[in-house]
């Protein structure tokens, strides 16, 4: 198994050169299977949201991150690596969550210039009603579709490939690394 | 294995009724492997096609799906259908296709009232040139994670997902099926 090196090239703007090698059958297949599932799993996940809550799952996402952190706060750029996105995207979903009054900004108080997001007790009560409609989504989406076997072999390669990113990348290649 | 039914009470625009169960522990760790995963494939993905065509990766995949259709064009329904979108995101996708002049819309021949998407040259040469970095990032991203046979295992996972999904659904509850 190889594990290949950030191309070097993603730090120009001008198209990649044509790279000899594509990938095989086998792989094209696996990767028109991801496509299709998880294109259709982010829909079923995203409209329920939306139907029930009104905003993207990714919003939700978000207050399920704040309602773990001690007293409901974290530092936004905590909340940038947990849940996995940039730190511009973070920073337009709490403003919005801002408007909601879901969440509210303070300023860090061990570090000044730092800001954290902290869970309001509307967010609180939000989160609380989307939970159960999050869960069927998943049940209706990914865990009905699976026997338990399969479903933890599909954690397990989850899991191989979310570790092998988060420590291979580094230098700006992780989401929340750049600006 | 139990295949829920999608829950009905998604056509209310209220908050879905707390309902008794959640995840089991294993189920969660799976959910959390699947949404770290994902987030960082989708970034990897979308980071390198922004950076080497300037454009999300959603957007690649529509090129590619014309390029692969006979007379490099095809209906918007069956393009919705393909690249397992709703027809909303798909229009304002190709819209902005069409203003970087690498899609053109025309009336269907047998259909008056129904849109086709045509693959301009511009937008076919984009194609190829973009194609290489996409193959990279894949490798980064999925293939170099994973042995041969669990690359295997992981594309025949998502498979039963995509099946299952779409033979499921009805009603709706497929992204192409709204409006």
């Amino acid at each position: 198994m190889t594990t290949p090196a950030l191309p070097s090239t993603w730090d120009t703007n001008d198209f990649l050169p044509v790279e000899p090698g594509g990938l095989d059958v086998l792989e094209q297949e696996t990767w028109h299977a991801y496509r299709d599932a998880t294109a259709l799993i982010e829909d079923i996940l995203d409209h329920q949201m939306q139907r029930s809550a009104g905003v993207p799952h990714l919003y939700y996402q978000i207050l399920v991150r704040l309602s773990q952190a001690p007293v409901r706060q974290q530092r936004m750029l905590d909340l940038a690596v947990n849940t996995k996105i940039t730190r511009p995207r973070l920073t337009h979903a709490v403003e919005r969550l801002e408007k909601l009054d879901w969440v509210r900004r303070d300023v860090c108080r061990t570090d000044k210039r730092g800001r954290i997001a902290v869970l309001t007790d509307k967010g609180c009560e939000v989160l609380q009603r989307a939970t159960a409609g999050h869960v069927a989504a998943l049940q209706y989406g990914i865990f009905g579709r699976l026997t338990p076997e399969q479903a933890a072999q599909f954690g397990e390669l989850c899991r191989i490939i979310a570790r092998g990113l988060e420590s291979a990348s580094g230098g700006g290649g992780l989401p929340w690394q750049r600006r």
